[in-house]
């Protein structure tokens, strides 16, 4: 077998073999297949796309180039999630506990990450001391006591996704469905979890612009977890403003902490919830979504799902007395209110530019380096559709430093459309995909 | 620039400007821009084509890569030649002393190349003691005294076309006309002709299987040149068998003295006087064809152009009492009638098999290390449309091993193919592009 003949093959339009796919994976992570050629061929399927079967076998064959995480020690069906990624987007940090504390296995996999503001991981090292840098054996055994646990990915997971993604993102090769399918589901699937639930972001913020964009990710997604004999469910959620109230790290986390209290933004509550349910019934521990609603309302009212952020975050180092009184998570030195010139109806918020203002107080990571300030970043007042009168607030920004405070201060200003027309709210749920 | 958005901008179809392509191509060149960006690219170019304005601004970009000759001490009109490259392709060897004779200068460079049968340069060796090997200002001397030099090609002639050719090569991005023409133009114009005549071949023996394509490459070649400054013309010609009737090294320099005596195949014949026709009246020797026919059948006639060859010869350090007598060329010690099973007249000859056999011999190489052997080949005595009778061999070949012998003529034999129909001979020359 050649690579140019696989490189000739789908450059004229034709379907690759099962072998052909893992000569180019295997040969690719080995380095004997070049970049050069592996770059001409992710060209090729950038304009001839990849069929059904081809994303199937690209995304086995990438989980199996390294690591295959093993679960089969823990007991029950573990279900993993995962989200595509946009602003404000806490979403793990309340949902994991609420479904722990119902039964559902969580032993879930977690990023550092680059962007506006940390990962879960960063996020959840809000609390003192918590640690993701936990052994396979400690990692399972905290699962099975508790039911749920959160580690770093190993260096070792789908390696060849890895080095083709960079090399994707150095060669205009990225945006093209299959690939970015492929991408995601060869590390779930190496994660070792017998049911998936993902989250598809669309919007403005996310990298899913449009609602059939997002739709064709997550169609493309479900069938190949389906395919690959693992339970998948994609809910598509909106992502044309930031998910709930917070953006950054540490208010993040307290925002979670609220929802399990029962006091967190709508919109955020709503997808905890609808992804819950998906989970719940993947997990088998509900046989329909009305079913899983009233048991995930209960969990949170009864504060079970509080008490279970409390034990998981013990479990792992943190101090879980945080998760009882907020107060005790980073907080930042200096908050500032923000007002527009103008009044009327909140018509857009440019979500990435929410996303840079964070970023800019020091709540993201720009490079691998960087070290994130815990504290900062931005609590939104007012969403789409809400009337902002005179002299009222749109967000309150948290920093530690007054220059890098006047500078997100303006970016976020600006991300700001006001008209003197009412405004709809947007739908938080757009469609799930199973 | 980045070539990152260079590569996203061909892919999304757009056109590439003068300083983005000569960014690519410095970068390459220089090794700042790496294989897998440009093999992106080259895929990207193959879906999305190139305009007229970018093959000509891809074209220059090479050239200037490199060194690029400067004939300006050499007084007239400076034409140079090209063919695209077939079996039994011996034009240059006859058309440049003909051409010569009739005061048109000839300061070419040539190749040695792979393939069926040496280049130009190793053909020219069938005269002991001639040699290519001469620096720039023997060459200019030996033009500027007898009209015509041949010089082997400079390391660093368009030293981005070798690069990048040589990645297309790898990566399935060799079949585009923009590249293909652009590789070639890049080369000849670096060359310091001032009019360049194209011989552009098509049929089962040439690059251009079809008329559609060889008139597609040699439209963008005609563009290139003449939007380059230089009056280019292209001749499509017939390669659906072998031109004229030698195949091999000394054997087609004995065909191409044959026919500078009046005495050569017809069909060998009619291509040089088109050819030579085309060069006349670019190097503004004659004012239209008739009259240029005319020149060159009085250039034969009078044994002008067979002189010029032997002058040739000698100045390059060549033996040129072979020119009259040659028998003095080089012979092989064996030859062999072949002999088919069958009778009735010729439909096809795979020319493509005829160069192979060739290979087989041992008359062409198929690494850069290989030797040639300068004797042996094999002369055609039946083509396309012949009557075969009952005991006619088709063909003679010449070699010095039985083993090889034997091999070549059984795939000789498998390139007819015989049909009791009346065949209607092929035109030779298929179009004139100006």
């Amino acid at each position: 077998m050649r690579m140019y003949d696989i490189i000739m093959k789908k450059r004229n339009g034709f379907e690759l073999t099962k072998e052909e796919i893992e000569f180019f994976v295997k040969g690719y992570t080995a380095g004997s297949i070049p970049d050069y050629q592996a770059s001409a061929l992710m060209m090729a399927v950038f304009f001839k796309k990849m069929t059904k079967k081809e994303t199937l076998y690209l995304t086995l064959a990438m989980k199996n180039s390294g690591d295959v995480l093993d679960l089969s020690g823990i007991k029950g069906i573990k279900v993993d999630k995962h989200s595509t990624g946009g602003v404000g987007d806490k979403t793990s940090l309340t949902l994991t506990p609420l479904v722990a504390s119902l039964g559902i296995i969580v032993a879930k996999m977690s990023g550092r990450g680059l962007g506006h503001t940390g990962g879960t991981i960063d996020k959840l090292e809000s609390f003192k001391g918590f640690s993701t840098a936990i052994s396979t054996e400690q990692f399972i055994k905290n699962v099975n006591e508790i039911g749920i646990a959160i580690m770093g990915q190993t260096k070792n997971l789908a390696p060849a996704d890895k080095k083709l993604y960079a090399l994707r993102d150095v060669t205009a090769t990225v945006d093209n469905m299959s690939l970015i399918a492929s991408s995601i589901m060869s590390k779930k699937l190496a994660a070792g979890a017998d049911a998936i639930v993902l989250d598809v972001k669309c919007g403005s913020g996310a990298f899913m612009k449009t609602y059939d964009d997002a739709l064709a990710l997550a169609t493309e997604m479900v069938d190949i977890g389906n395919n690959a004999g693992k339970k998948t469910i994609a809910v598509i959620s909106d992502m044309d403003q930031p998910l709930g109230c917070c953006v950054g790290n540490a208010l993040e986390v307290k925002e979670a902490i609220e929802t399990l209290k029962g006091n967190g933004p709508e919109d955020f509550k709503k997808l905890c919830m609808t992804l819950g349910a998906q989970m719940l019934i993947a997990g088998e521990k509900c046989g329909d979504e009305e079913e899983a609603y009233e048991k995930l309302e209960e969990a949170i009212s009864s504060g079970k799902a509080l008490d279970k952020l409390a034990s998981f975050v013990k479990a792992q180092g943190g101090d879980e007395s945080a998760v009882y009184n907020t107060d005790l998570l980073p907080k930042a030195s200096i908050t500032e209110e923000i007002l527009l010139d103008e009044e009327g109806y909140v018509k857009h918020i440019a979500c990435d530019e929410v996303g840079i203002s964070s970023l800019m107080l020091g709540g993201g990571r720009e490079t691998l380096d960087s070290v994130i300030d815990l504290s900062v970043g931005i609590e939104i007042l007012k969403k789409k559709g809400d009337k902002v009168g005179k002299g009222e607030p749109i967000a309150i920004i948290h920093a530690n430093d007054k220059d890098k405070l006047k500078a997100a201060s303006e970016r976020l200003k600006k991300a700001y459309e006001i008209t003197p027309e009412k405004v709809e709210k947007e739908a938080l749920i757009k469609n799930i995909i199973k």
